[in-house]
């Protein structure tokens, strides 16, 4: 019997791999990479790349980004049968996930699969409001504060909510409603605990200091977290 | 004019640093390093020792774990002058620190002092809590469900109402009030849904799949950490 890695790969620089994550990746046999459209590009396979074997088989596969109807349940279940059938065929089967594995990921659809029929061991990642905090010199969390990392679709009274309660806060998906959100840091005195980042770590990186900038933009790019820290003082 | 480099080098085994923070180790003239206690080990300086270089300098010093008092203000002081002397002489210095060093830790402390005086660079690491959701296979968030890190340390009331309000919880510093907590979590019907993991990544790593068990013990170890995630079907 083989095993099943899922192998958080990090925000987007190759060096944010951990050493675990490159020794292990050298000793696949099998890796499967998630394509998300039909012959795009895989930034977790690009950073990967340096490290695979040159023997190494490569299965890209269509992963759903999410499983709410039958015809995405049923993508993840011949993923997941065909990774079975590897391991039980004595391969070591990767499966590369950009930042952490257990953070928002696919991944956890193959692991729910998967856990109770091969061996499967995860492989920590950096996660991009990791990566945005060290990036920016923004902590997350100090002391012993709460953290709260919330999706910006959410229901817009829970995040005031979670903006009244939590000192520190990660807001991910603000790209739909983010003047919603941005007046309400505003409104609540926040403008100069908070940055925005937008593209983190890739080549189209944007950092916002100021939030108010924001008002006057129609859109931000998809990728755009905000990270608040009442109790930094620097910024 | 050197730089200050804010290292963080993950929960505990050496294979969780990642390829920039050892390629940072490599290149430092100076390293800080934390002493617990006067002539005490050091986790961190264990993690990183085998990529230090020969002629590298080590300055053991002791960093206070928090800074409500003139005492520990003034350490503080102390150790960032130095800090800024070395990296003003010329020198690249590294001061590491476990997990990632913009969650809970004491570094945030040295970059408030410096991050005006001095170019710093921080490089992202695992922190414990991801650790111990990888290593047992049990996700911290999925989809875009809310996740609320939160110490145990904080009121009572508050934590009840995260665990009402958030799908996904990590529990810090349950050593004081474990019985509470557990007591909390199995009257909500939490117990399947949550895992608790004490010393994660050391020789004496335990880990607790039924909660209820605890409630038979009268300590925990002091680093102790609970898991919550109410979607998550396997434990």
């Amino acid at each position: 019997m083989g095993k099943l890695y899922g192998i958080g790969v990090g925000p987007g620089d190759s060096d944010l791999l951990t050493i675990r994550a490159v020794k292990t990746l050298e000793k696949l046999d099998v890796l499967y990479t998630p394509q998300a459209k039909k012959g795009g590009y895989s930034t977790a396979m690009n950073i990967v790349s340096e490290y695979l074997r040159d023997d190494l088989v490569i299965k890209e596969r269509h992963f759903p980004m999410n499983y709410r109807d039958d015809e995405k349940i049923e993508a993840w279940d011949i993923i997941s049968n065909e990774i079975e059938s590897d391991v039980k065929d004595g391969l070591n089967v990767g499966f590369i996930t950009l930042g952490d594995p257990m953070i928002y990921s696919t991944y956890v659809y193959i692991l729910e699969r998967l856990i109770d029929r091969i061996e499967v061991k995860t492989i920590p990642g950096i996660s991009s409001f990791v990566n945005i905090s060290s990036s920016n010199n923004f902590p997350l969390a100090m002391d012993m504060e709460s953290l709260a990392v919330v999706s910006c679709t959410d229901d817009i009274g829970r995040i005031v909510e979670y903006m009244d309660n939590f000192d520190c806060l990660v807001l991910m998906k603000v790209y739909k409603n983010f003047k919603d959100i941005v007046g309400l840091i505003i409104d609540k005195g926040l403008n100069d605990k908070a940055i925005m980042v937008s593209n983190s770590s890739m080549a189209s990186e944007v950092v916002y200091e100021d939030l108010a900038s924001l008002m006057e933009l129609d859109v931000v790019p998809y990728f755009s977290t905000i990270l608040i820290n009442k109790k930094w003082k620097i910024k």
